[in-house]
């Protein structure tokens, strides 16, 4: 849809040659990579990088690397599935993992991963649905139905993964059709401790030095699959200057957001969440204080949680910052100003920014008890998340596809239950304290005469509860989940597990706060921002991206330093720098090195470049996406932005923000000379 | 007097025999001790022990334990001596400390220590300038302006250190003098990892293997002190089912709290500190992580932090659980019948409910902010704080001494300037942070809108603005600081140090939020909770004993274990049971042993008791208090209490509640046999 093709300009016009964006497959910037690359990419090579491309289903991206379906993504990607198959005795965070063989490797518990084969436009049929002058309720469950729908039917036609994609938050729908593999299993990872070498305090910097890789392979029958498309390795990685592409999903963005939606973030949304974040990672980490096991335990949640944290923290310092704030209302106000004098305009969109308004003031009486019960902060154990779905799932699949909640819709059934019937591990003790503490927060937050919480916790303590529950529930065991999920309605409703009454006594006012989310929140968001993304393309023009959505995007970049305090800083680090880190920290925790490479030091080549950066726009979500050049070959696999970068979520600009990325060289080098894993160098060294 | 003898006896009949009270050193409860122990202390027994007891004016308790005024108190309690004296190149915290003459002791930067020598009452002086009718606002001045001019008065006839003291929370007043010892050094401490070994983990909690001790001797003109009282050392400490005794200072108790009050710290205090704790803690987790030098600078402050975190999630979860609250709630339900049944007990106390009441819904529409500006959330950084005093003290030294606010009172100012002038070091990059984070809860939490927000942050970033003030102000340079302070109100106001100016901004808002406090919360309670106290006196009878009030107290109670979930808990650990402990978790902090313990795990004779629990009445404050047998000899020093003590600080209940000691026989055979500290012992061991 050209009319929304400029969106991003308001943008664009601030950083006037930034390499911004992450664009669509099916409409990819060749005016932008032409005349400011002098590069003209064929519709093989986008093909190919596409469908060399993988989403993972649980956040990340990938890329195939052999014809056998040799998968490299990030370690911290791969992490769900390392900590998941991991014990007491064995740990393969801690000490990493490598197949010799195929029959060596190691079947993930519940990954999915997907492929995008092809996109088809559905913009016309979805907006038919909803005809003007339609109350927001009926409009939301059109909008839902049609999707709904569409998924349906293009899943029973083609078996394939259907996705109706809302873009530019609702100025176009897409259909993506994707192939899913979710026969995963585990071919190589290093230790924890060089893929996330510096831990927390490196984490979202630069200059760096982590093997943020992990190795998979795709399945089907049995047997690895053959994939046409695959990225060839580069066994030298990019040199500074070079213009690099990146394929992968970004997860969210907010660059169309109003400058009151930031504000609400700013002043609610994130501080909420920020707070949820800190109060889970001071009780991960006094868990995990506790012992050693405890540690792998919470190992990747704590992980995520820190990983969380540092994004927020650099997001809400970016918007409590005035200046930054000061840009997105200059820009806004140029475009209200010219909507204002032009009486077409003022028709069609002058009243976007005012339901904006108006939606999040309806918001803010019902936000926080939305995310308490809606948003499941309230209960925040696996095993209540598995009781509202089998609750949930017994009550939507009653009703015709067409007026189920969106994750209840019959062509999303298959990975919904792929979850559901998850063997991971469940630690009670740690399913326990979580759970306590969420149930505490809610009941500090919402004060005990809430009527939720006073059916929960009149008579007793959050901790009493938790354990009550977490003891008492028989979800625990995958059996009982299938019997109760696929015994429908009539057996869910007779059963008396504890955790599915509570389910079941907080379902009538979430769906509730659900129905009003949507209705007062959701649907008007989607016509307004509909209206201020059309607004900007009358009056201004060009070409554009949507927000980032978790689907496929591809970036652009330049190799290249910066300069941070009047300080140079390199568009590489080297293997050897690694070790001169670890020095300086006297090689302590969480500066220390594996063994592995303590005694291999010397044979390796220390100048082999490490990690770099570019220029490409990456947000989170671009984890594990391959770096390509020109030629379509793999040189590198982003594993971060630096703090820097974080703002990108609502203001791309490429002066000091960096995407980070590790080298194909090194991984060539450490997968050699450290880890002696021959057959998996030569399966990325074939043709 | 007699008419409140009795305000705790609601909660002794919960549990009647317990070892209940912090009793006041000119008010023993010597019928319990007769009736229940038959024991009759002389009032030399009394004189001595009060004598020999020490106020840690930072926060803890401690004993003379020589005639040359060597003190014992706990190695968390003289922490903050020990890193004010650290650099980045000795680490006294880490690596403990051993002077083995006078002349090696180390001089404090800016400890106070205070000895109790008398008590006055003064409870008919304070009342009668507060006279029947008068404003809350006149009632706040004139009680203010008669503790300044006894306090005043005292110091200028006594020389000695003179505080009233506010009793059964106003319903007596005590002026209390004590003798205060400025010039104090260090003796002796162990390292860090064996006086807190286990962490944060096993902080408040048992069993536990703790040398939590620290030593340090009082001067005088430049010589060691010579005191007449002070604790004959035991080298065996107690055995099973001993009666001891606790003197020391509990800095707070909330047992004559209504149920409101307490509803109210759980719905909006201990939420809003928990808060605050947890976003410090992760703060300074992370800036801890970066390197062992920064490790080291926020030692202590980490320390506090997590250990508040601790404690104040224990309280919240008590006040969380429903039949904790239903306790009370009973207690003073009935309470409040008899006095709504007898009209002159309605006439006379009716009201105080009510007023209480009154309080907390005037507290609470600016409770928040009276937390970040006076309360100094907002400020998080000993700069601020320092430029604050120097703005007042210009201001209130010209006021007549009684009328100014309590803490610039002329015969605190002593006090004040010790803190004012310490040397203790300031680090840049730790106050940046810190500041940071704190203006960035503020403006979290009270938003941009707010109009001191507004004057510090409309045109800066939180992160900005630290910068400016924390590299910007002089006040890191004592000299500096006294100039001001000595100069007066004229050089004050001649100041252009952006930190001066900063507080200047804040100050009249935070003083208007301060009387408001004083008058519609602090001054209204004192009367509401005389009230209260009186009507229990009058419809309950018997003996008792006030809150705490971080003044000295005498607690007893029995050496003795206790069950927890069906497991007999043992009355002490031993020595050898700490090796066992390091063994079980491979030696890996927080329960990793220091060399010195490595290497002298023979020597040492494991079966040494090394922590014991009783059943006295402790909280916060008492850390380093003297636990005395019937002879008045020291037997172990308490260090903490375990988890399920922490509620003693709304309701007392010694069922599996316990204090947490360090058994003096375990004190002496690691100075013997660990340390070799042979001075030390032969000073402990001289009778």
């Amino acid at each position: 849809m050209k009319k929304l093709i400029v969106v991003a300009f308001v943008l664009l016009a601030t950083a006037a040659v930034a390499d911004e964006g992450m664009w669509l497959f099916n409409r990819p910037p060749r005016a932008i990579f032409k005349q400011r690359y002098n590069f003209d990419p064929s519709q093989a090579w986008l093909d190919h990088l596409q469908k060399s491309s993988i989403r993972f289903n649980n956040g990340g991206s990938g890329s195939f690397v052999s014809a056998d379906g040799l998968i490299l993504t990030n370690h911290h990607v791969g992490l769900d599935c390392l900590q998941k198959l991991s014990t007491a005795t064995h740990d393969y965070v801690a000490t990493g993992f490598h197949a010799k063989t195929h029959a060596e490797e190691v079947k993930c518990v519940d990954l999915e991963l997907n492929v995008l084969m092809n996109i088809e436009d559905v913009t016309q049929r979805v907006n038919a649905a909803v005809t003007p002058g339609m109350s927001t309720d009926d409009a939301t469950r059109a909008r839902r139905a049609v999707m709904n729908t569409i998924e349906k039917e293009s899943l029973d036609k083609t078996g394939l993964r259907s996705d109706v994609v809302t873009l530019f938050r609702g100025g176009e729908y897409h259909l993506y059709r994707s192939k899913k593999y979710t026969d995963v299993r585990l071919v190589f990872a290093p230790e924890v401790a060089i893929a996330f070498y510096g831990g927390d305090p490196d984490n979202f910097e630069y200059p760096r030095y982590d093997l943020d890789i992990c190795l998979f392979r795709a399945y089907e029958n049995d047997k690895p699959v053959h994939v046409e498309n695959y990225l060839r390795f580069n066994p030298d990685g990019p040199q500074d200057g070079d213009l690099i592409f990146v394929s992968g999903h970004p997860g969210n963005t907010d660059r169309l957001n109003t400058v009151e939606h930031l504000e609400f973030f700013r002043d609610y949304t994130y501080p909420f969440t920020l707070n949820s974040l800190r109060r889970r990672e001071v009780l991960l980490n006094t868990y995990s204080e506790r012992s050693a096991e405890n540690e792998r335990r919470a190992h990747d949640q704590l992980f995520g949680i820190k990983n969380s944290r540092k994004a927020y923290i650099g997001l809400l310092a970016g918007l409590q910052d005035p200046v930054i704030l000061k840009k997105k209302a200059d820009s806004e106000a140029a475009l209200r100003q010219r909507v204002s004098t032009d009486p077409q305009l003022t028709s069609a969109y002058g009243d976007a920014w005012q339901t904006v308004h108006n939606a999040f003031e309806a918001y803010k009486p019902f936000a926080i008890e939305y995310r308490f019960l809606e948003g499941g902060t309230a209960f925040n154990t696996r095993l209540f998340g598995i009781a509202r779905t089998i609750v949930r799932l017994a009550d939507e699949s009653q009703k015709p596809n067409a007026d189920r909640l969106r994750e209840y819709r019959e062509s999303n059934l298959e990975s919904l239950k792929q979850q559901l019937y998850s063997t991971a591990p469940v630690y009670e003790d740690l399913e326990m304290i979580r759970f306590a503490d969420s149930l505490s927060h809610w009941l500090e937050a919402l004060g005990p005469n809430d009527p939720t919480v006073k059916q929960l916790l009149s008579d007793k303590s959050p901790n009493d509860l938790a354990s009550e529950l977490i003891r008492g529930t028989k979800l625990k065991d995958v059996a009982e989940r299938k019997r109760l999920a696929e015994g429908g309605k009539a057996v869910v409703d007779a059963s008396n597990d504890p955790m599915i009454r509570i389910a079941r006594i907080v379902d009538p006012r979430a769906r509730e706060l659900r129905k009003k989310y949507e209705n007062s929140i959701d649907e008007p968001l989607t016509q307004a921002y509909s209206k201020i993304a059309n607004a900007t393309f009358k009056t201004m023009g060009g070409e554009t991206y949507p927000d980032a959505t978790f689907t496929l995007r591809l970036s652009y970049g330049t190799v290249k330093g910066y300069v941070e305090n009047g300080k140079q800083i390199p568009w590489t680090t080297t293997m050897a720098g690694t070790f001169e880190r670890a020095a300086e920290h006297k090689n302590q925790e969480p500066f220390e090195l594996p063994q592995s490479w303590m005694t291999k030091k010397s044979a390796i080549k220390g100048d082999t470049p490490f990690n770099f950066v570019s220029t490409a726009d990456i947000i989170g979500g671009n984890s594990g996406s391959p770096v390509v050049n020109r030629a379509g070959e793999f040189v590198g696999i982003i594993f971060d932005g630096n703090l820097q970068s974080l703002p990108w979520d609502y203001q791309f600009d490429d002066r000091v923000g960096r995407a980070v990325a590790v080298d194909s060289a090194a991984i060539l080098e450490a997968l050699r000379h450290i880890y002696a894993a021959d057959n998996v160098v030569a399966e990325l060294s074939r043709k």
